[in-house]
């Protein structure tokens, strides 16, 4: 047989992550290139003990086939969640549950994009997103990120001058992979920008509820009056992320092709991991548990800072994170930052170059991204002074 | 905000079953609609203490994140049973744990299809996958079913003649919605077809271990030496459509891009089930628990047939099934069809209209299905009996 690819999938690569993660499974390796939440960070007792209860008193409603839209208690706790937290969705909003956050990306992009259209996204961005688009022959622009968020001024340049822009991608909380948070002034201009050109903005929120520092700003789905803003969120980084529940609050004329999309990817997500959600949330002391994970994960993230300042500076910078897995760090001219990448790859130290996370990965970059959440402390200790010493070497 | 959809899902529908299942949750209705396995089918207390067990000793590896591929260990397992139990798969083949079948129909299809490709199906055949397939704006032409499956003599002039055929999609066992069992000597002349014109044969496996009647025959892609087969399995029937847990076993080379395309759509499928459904297949007797759910079938089915016997004949006639979880039936030429279906409605009995199951639903169409799975045998019994009298008072 000779096997003949659609055009869509003939350019698709292997996401560059994925390839890296392989050898964090070598167990000799210090893995500072995952992406997954602190496992410490499950609320193991709380699911084995709803789980067991659900398979014991509503066994059918938990195995059985299930209706697309997700499981209706959970959509209605979310909507109303999202809406007293955050002051977010309107009577003109729907909810579908997708499995996980990454299926909003692939769903609304099967219904809005033709191939060839324009997304706008943050440079760098979260490569499995890039990905996703790409799967659709999406022509990627990058938007140049600043401490405070992306450069509004580019963006509206963008907007003026770039065609069938169908929509903005933002990760607007500790962005992946920068780590930078955007501001409220530029939320707003974000959401006025892209309504007045009738550009729909995907805010992707995987990271918003992990906040160990600073004041939590309101999400730019909060401003949306008019059905511009589909808001991806996701129990991956809260609860777990194998369950693989993620869910998409957006404007209802959106939802009804999204909805046929999903019946022909998946009919349904697991129905079991939506119960326990849903039961999660309001069984238990959810606010109670989101402090818990913003303490682990405001200790982890003091270990990892600590050992930068210690090994890291001044050779490598950093963006200031307040809360989120990743710190996006910047090695001076002088490196070549994939001989970096590489060079601490040879001494078992995995990170992720940086240009994985541009639009197009042969622009030059200087920068790679750290992940704190998945290694032990030690091991990031130890990894980081490993860097910090390989960054020394590499000085002419 | 004015939305611009894709053109591929401009002409997108809810497939017309989701839309009449909303019918069957209506507790007045009888269900005859429907395509859930029985609930009485599903091995509750294994699922229930396979899963506590789980999450007691293996907690991380069930609520972390996983690799796209699927869960290793289910991988080898079901490679072995295919290879053992029916002599399917070969050292060129690989397996990619997917959601649900549903996903095999959809990576498979963005792998292989451009616009405009044409997607060769049985006539009838699965609403759900047709779906799919149309979603990437599939030309789909159908291929007459005959008792013993496929019209081959069709087959081979649309191999002949139709333009860029990147695969037949079938369902050799127990067909949804005809139920009609592929011969074996026609499915050795679809492999050989398919193989000498260069077409991926999609071959869908749901209810191939429900059979209650007969000798089981093997799997066209027993045959496949060549890399010519995908062979799409479930979970869905022999353990839990809920935990949404399927594979798709064929050539490697189709895989790498699959798994691109699956990375895209939903990063991996909820390892909690996949695990589950790893241990189930291993720790309990499986064989034995096949042949129970054989038995719960052969139950159900005869309670259907009596009932068919009694009250359909002779104006209403049916396909022969011997496994599976659907009758089609056939009205005399002096009815019609949707105005059956639809009197069937008003007296509160649900059964699909033969045309939702055609490539081209404006087709005439004197069919519907019936699920007898779904409902209760007093259910059944009840609501074929309303159906022969429908019948009866509808001739002229």
């Amino acid at each position: 047989m000779e096997y003949q690819f659609s055009e869509r999938v003939q350019n698709l690569k292997p996401s560059v992550i994925r390839e890296i993660l392989k050898y964090s499974s070598d167990p000799t390796v210090i893995p500072l290139s995952a992406g997954n939440p602190a496992p410490d960070a499950f609320p193991y007792d709380a699911i084995s003990s709803l789980s067991a209860e659900l398979l014991q008193n509503a066994p059918i409603e938990a195995l059985q086939y299930s209706v697309t839209e997700g499981y209706l208690p959970l959509r209605q706790h979310l909507l109303r969640y999202m809406k007293e937290k955050y002051g977010a969705g309107t009577e003109t909003d729907d909810i579908l549950i997708t499995s996980g956050a990454q299926q909003v990306m692939d769903l609304l992009t099967k219904t809005l994009l033709n191939e060839g259209d324009t997304v706008l996204c943050e440079a760098p961005s979260f490569i499995g997103s890039l990905n996703t688009f790409r799967s659709y022959r999406a022509r990627l622009v990058g938007i140049p990120m600043e401490a405070d968020g992306i450069d509004v001024q580019q963006l509206e340049q963008a907007l003026n001058t770039e065609k069938n822009v169908k929509y903005l991608y933002t990760i607007p909380n500790f962005q992946n992979p920068s780590g930078i948070t955007m501001s409220l002034a530029k939320r707003k201009k974000v959401y006025e920008l892209c309504r007045d050109h009738n550009v729909i903005v995907l805010e992707d929120n995987p990271y918003g509820e992990l906040r160990f520092e600073g004041e939590p700003l309101p999400p730019i789905k909060s401003f949306d009056q008019e059905g511009v803003v589909m808001y991806a969120g996701t129990f991956s980084k809260v609860i777990a992320p194998g369950m693989r529940v993620g869910y998409a609050i957006g404007p209802k004329p959106l939802f009804q092709k999204m909805v046929v999309c999903k019946q022909g990817e998946d009919v349904h997500s697991n129905i079991w991991a939506q119960i326990v959600c849903h039961r999660f949330m309001t069984q238990y002391d959810y606010e109670a548990h989101l402090k818990s994970l913003q303490e682990i994960y405001r200790r982890k993230s003091k270990n990892l800072l600590d050992a930068m300042e210690q090994h890291l500076k001044p050779l490598i910078t950093w963006n200031k994170f307040e809360g989120g897995l990743f710190a996006w760090c910047t090695l001076p001219k002088e490196i070549d930052m994939m001989e970096f990448v590489n060079k601490a790859l040879e001494r078992h130290v995995c990170v992720v170059p940086g240009t994985a996370f541009l639009t197009d990965e042969n622009e030059p970059c200087s920068s790679f991204r750290i992940n704190y959440s998945t290694p032990t402390d030690k091991q990031v200790t130890e990894g980081i002074r490993i860097l910090g010493e390989i960054a020394r070497e590499m000085m002419p």
